[in-house]
């Protein structure tokens, strides 16, 4: 599968990990102040809360989610996004390689 | 600790997962050729093959490295390169997360 490359990016060289290494992901940023960061979550069902809005764009593999609280599960597959309030908590279960790109803001 | 950013890439949104996630990067690359990857092993021994030549930049964290047959082990930390001839294999062993670029060709 070939995968839309995210041109002109500044990439920040060290890692985010999260969960021991469930989670990694990689921080970008561009001059006009956007924020991304690219990661994968490998198979687990973890927390993860928000600061800013973001947005969740699945790039390959795929996940379910829902916000904390909620009872149903969604799935996110390639070329799907979902988008998350800032200051909240959601829940991703991730049963093969979870590929994304996670726009901030 | 403030790491120097990478300019101006293009960042493959998939990571590479390697050793079930004990190492993870993401690929880059720029307009005149230049490839590189960002990305972190780990707490584990692997060993790893190279196609091309690359150079490992220790960007946080550390590792030990030595050449498949090689006796002892050197000290990689923040700031060290280390570099691998193409059609190679070498042994990286990490105790704490070594977060790295790899400068490709």
């Amino acid at each position: 599968m070939k995968h839309q490359q995210l041109a002109g990016a500044s990439v920040n060289p060290q890692a985010n990990v999260y969960f021991g290494g469930k989670c990694v992901s990689h921080s970008l940023s561009w001059p006009d102040g956007t924020k991304k960061s690219v990661g994968v979550i490998l198979p687990s069902t973890l927390t993860f809360s928000t600061g800013a809005p973001e947005t969740m764009e699945c790039v390959a593999g795929g996940c379910e989610w829902r916000m904390a609280g909620a009872e149903t599960w969604q799935r996110s597959g390639p070329g799907d996004s979902f988008s998350v309030p800032g200051n909240a908590s959601f829940e991703i279960r991730v049963s093969e390689a979870y590929h994304y790109v996670c726009h901030l803001g």
